[in-house]
C-alpha cells in the first residue's frame, strides 16, 4: 500500500513521525510504517524508544519485517533483534537472504543465536518454528512461593508466564503445567507439585503441523501448549497468539487454494505482478490442459450434435450443475476433514449420504429444467421443435445423473487426496469443476442417446 | 457419529462409562460423548463428579449439547447451569424451544438468570453474545495487594483472571486494564492504577460483530477484549478461547459458502437430509436459474452454430477459465478486505491491478489453445476444416478476452456486494462462474462473428 505515500518520502521527516507515533500501540504502529516504504519504516523504527520498536517487530501484521531490518544499520539493530521473541526473530532470517542473515547472526548474543538457531533448524509451518522458547520452568521440588518469587524476578523476558512448567529435577523431564493463576492463589508453603493440576500436560512434537497446534489450544482451551522431544524435555511452548496468527493465515490459504489458485502469502497489494502471474497461472494451466477433455469428447459426439443441434443450448446449463454441487460437497468435506470430524475411513460412509443427496438434488434441478423447457415452448418462446417433451426429459434425467455425480466425486475428492498423502485442501472449487465436465458432458449424451434414440439421434 | 454405537446403546451401563471417562479432559470426555445418543450421554454426565461435567458442557464441540440438557432431570441440570460459563449457557438457551427454556430460566438463581438474560438479548454473533460476565474489576483507588487478594479469592469463580480490569469508583467507567503478569510483580503497596499500562485499553462494542472481536484480539496480543456500552462501563470481556472457537466455525461458514452453499452449523454427520438438502438446494437453484441465461444466449446465437459446429466443441472449455479465473479474483478479494487490507474505496486499485494480470493470463491461456489446434491439425487427431488458422485464433482471442472479463468481474463482485451491505464471503466460487457464463459466450461469438464473418459465418 505504498503507492499513495512514495512521491511524498523526501518530505518526510523520520523523528517527527517518530514523536508522533511513539505513544500509539505497536500494531497500531505497524500499520502506520506499513504505508512506508522499508527505508523510512527502518528510519522511524530507530527515532523510537527500544521496547516500541522491539514491540513494533514483534507483531506480524508488519510487512516487509524483512527489509525493513536490512536497512536498519548492524549496530542499531542487533539490540532490536535481542529484544525481539526468539521466534519471530527466525521468522524474519528465513525472510532474509544468507550474506545478510549469517553476518546478522554471528552478532548476537550467544544465547539469543542459539535459540535462532535452533528454530531455524525445524521446517516452516511446524509447531517448532512457531514456538518460544521464552517460557518459565521450575523443578518439581520447588515451594509455591520459591516459584512465585521465581516468576516475578523473570517476568520481564518471558514471552509467557499464564503457564508455569514443572520438570523433574534431574531427569528435567516435564511433569506439569501449573497455571499461574492457580499458583497465586496456592499455599505459598506448599510443594509447586502439589498445587498443579493431577493430569499430565497436553504436550505437542516440534514436527507437528502447525494447524495441530491450533487444534490442540481450540480444543482444550490452552493458552499456550509446551513442545516436547522425544525423551519428554520440553524445548519450547507454542502461545495462543501466534496460533491465531497461524489460523488468520491458514485461514487466508484455504481460500485462496479454494478459489484454484497457490496461496499468496503477501497481501494482496504489496505482490509483485510477476508473483501474481505465477500463483495464478499454474493452476490456471492445468485445469485449462485437463478441461481441453471436454473438446475431445465433444468431437467424438459431433455426429450426435449435427443431427441435434438443438442439445448444444444446454451444455453450459448442465455442465455447470454439476461443478456447483461437485463445489459444494468438496467444501463440505475439507472443513469435515480439517476438523477431524471424520476420518479416511469414513468415506464410505459419506459415499452413502452423498448418493441420495445427489439425487435428490439432481432432481430438483431436473423438475426446474423441464418446467423451463416445457413454458418456452407452451409460451411460444422457443421451438425446441417436434419432440421437445424427449428433449426436456433429456435435459431432466441428464440432471439428475450429472448433480448426483458432482456430489460424489466433490465429496470422495478430498478423501481421495488424504489418502495420496496430499493436503485434502488442494481440492479447489475450479478443480472439482473440471473434473466433473468431460463425465458431464459423457453423461448428457449418453441419456441423450438412450432417450432420443430412433427420433432426433 | 452416533451411527456406529447406537446398536448397542442398550448394553451400556452409564455408570460404568461414567468411571472410565472421569480422569479423561473434558474435551475429551466430550469427544467421547459425541459416540452416543443424547439420553445416554445425559446419563454419563449425570455420573461424572459435578465439576466435570460443568467443564465437559462449557466444551464447544460436545454435539447435541441442547438436547442432553434437556434429557437431564432438572433438578439435576440447574447446578450444572450454574456452574457453567454464562455465555454458554446463553448460546445453548438459543437452542432450547421455549418452554424448555423458560422453566429452566425460572430456575435458575437470580445472578445467574440476570447474567443470562442478559446476553441473550444480544444478537447470534455479536461480541455481546459471546462475552462472559466472570471477569474480575477492582476501583482504582485500591492498591496492588488488596486487588491481588481479590483475584486469589474470586479466581475460582472467573473465566478468567488473567487481566484486571480497573474502573473509576464512582462512575464505574473503565480506565484500564492490568495485565496480571503485571499484577504480581509490582509493588504492593502501589496504587494499582499506577501498576497499570498508561494506555487505555482497546475495547469494543456488545452489538459488534465476533469477527472484529477476533481482529481485536488477533491485531493486539490479547487474551480478553472489554465490551463496554455506550458510557463506557465494562458489561463483559470476550476471551481468546471463545475467539478462537468463533474464527473456526467462521472459516468453516467461510469455506462452506464459497463452496456455493448456506453454511452448515453442524458437523457433516449430524445434521439431517432434509436440513442437508435445504442448505444446498437454494443456492443451487438459484445458480441453475441465472444459468439458464446460457441457454437463452446459445439460442440468439443458433445461426452461427448452424453454419459453424465447430464453434460448440470449445465452448466448455472457453467458458471454464473465465470461471476460473474469475474464482481466483474473488477467493483473493474476499480475503483482502476480511482482513481490512483493502478499504472499499480501494477498488479502482484493483481493477488497475486485474485488468493487465487478467490480459497476461489470457494471453498465455490462448497460446496454449492456439497450440492445441494446431496440433492436432498438423498431426491430423482432429480437422477442423479449411478455416482452421482462423478458428484457432478465435479460441485464442476469446480466451484473453474472457479471462480478462473473469478477473475483473471477480475481483469487483466482492466490492460490490460490500457497497450493497452484503457479506463480500456470499461471492462464492460457482457465484463468480455463473456471473461470467453468459458473458462468456457473447464473448466468443462476438470474437468469432468478427473474425470468422465472410469465411465460416
Amino acid at each position: 500500500m505504498s503507492e499513495t505515500t512514495t512521491d511524498t518520502e523526501d518530505t518526510v521527516d523520520p523523528t517527527v513521525l517518530a514523536a508522533r507515533l511513539a505513544e500509539e500501540r505497536p500494531a497500531d504502529i505497524a500499520d502506520a510504517l506499513n504505508e512506508h516504504i522499508p527505508q523510512v519504516a527502518a528510519a522511524i523504527l530507530q527515532n523510537l524508544p527500544l521496547e516500541t520498536a522491539v514491540a513494533v517487530l514483534d507483531t506480524p501484521s508488519l510487512g516487509d519485517a524483512g527489509e525493513i531490518i536490512e536497512a536498519i544499520p548492524r549496530d542499531r539493530v542487533v539490540p532490536m533483534l535481542t529484544g525481539m521473541s526468539a521466534d519471530r526473530v527466525a521468522d524474519l532470517f528465513r525472510e532474509l537472504g544468507d550474506p545478510v542473515r549469517t553476518d546478522l547472526l554471528a552478532r548476537l548474543d550467544s544465547e539469543t543465536r542459539g535459540s535462532v538457531e535452533q528454530l531455524l533448524r525445524y521446517p516452516e509451518e511446524s509447531a517448532g518454528s512457531l514456538m518460544t522458547t521464552e517460557f518459565v520452568s521450575v523443578p518439581a521440588t520447588w515451594t509455591v512461593a520459591q516459584t512465585l518469587q521465581h516468576v516475578r524476578m523473570v517476568e520481564r523476558t518471558r514471552e509467557t508466564v499464564y503457564a508455569i512448567y514443572i520438570l523433574d529435577p534431574r531427569s528435567k523431564v516435564l511433569l506439569r503445567a501449573l497455571p499461574l493463576r492457580r499458583l497465586i492463589s496456592a499455599d505459598p508453603d506448599a510443594s509447586v507439585l502439589a498445587a498443579a493440576p493431577t493430569r499430565r500436560p497436553v504436550t505437542i512434537s516440534a514436527l507437528a503441523s502447525r494447524d495441530e497446534a491450533a487444534r490442540l489450544i481450540s480444543k482444550y482451551d490452552l493458552l499456550a501448549v509446551p513442545v516436547v522431544d522425544g525423551a519428554g524435555h520440553l524445548i519450547g511452548i507454542v502461545t495462543v497468539d501466534d496460533v491465531i496468527d497461524a489460523m488468520v493465515e491458514r485461514q487466508t490459504e484455504e481460500v485462496q487454494r479454494f478459489g484454484g489458485m497457490e496461496a499468496l502469502d503477501e497481501p494482496y497489494m504489496d505482490i509483485s505482478f510477476a508473483k501474481m502471474i505465477r500463483k495464478r497461472a499454474g493452476w490456471l494451466c492445468a485445469l485449462f490442459v485437463s478441461e481441453m477433455l471436454t473438446a475431445s469428447a465433444m468431437q467424438s459426439f459431433q455426429s450426435e450434435l449435427e443431427r441435434a443441434i438443438v442439445l448444444t443450448l444446454f451444455i453450459p446449463l448442465i455442465m455447470s450443475s454439476g461443478g456447483n454441487s461437485g463445489s459444494q460437497a468438496t467444501s463440505l468435506l475439507i472443513r469435515a476433514l480439517a476438523l477431524h470430524e471424520l476420518r479416511l475411513i469414513d468415506w464410505w460412509r459419506v459415499a452413502l449420504r452423498e448418493l441420495p443427496t445427489g439425487i435428490m438434488l439432481g432432481s430438483i434441478l431436473g423438475v426446474i429444467g423441464i418446467a423451463r423447457i416445457t413454458l418456452w415452448q407452451m409460451f411460444g418462446l422457443y421451438d425446441y421443435g417436434p419432440h421437445w417433451v424427449l428433449i426436456a426429459l433429456t435435459v431432466g434425467a441428464a440432471l439428475v445423473g450429472i448433480v448426483t455425480f458432482g456430489s460424489m466425486a466433490g465429496s470422495m475428492l478430498p478423501f481421495v487426496l488424504r489418502a495420496l498423502r496430499f493436503d485434502p485442501a488442494v481440492a479447489s472449487a475450479p478443480f472439482v469443476a473440471t473434473l466433473v465436465d468431460v463425465t458431464g458432458l459423457v453423461i448428457y449424451f449418453g441419456v441423450a442417446a438412450l432417450i432420443l434414440h430412433g427420433t432426433l439421434l
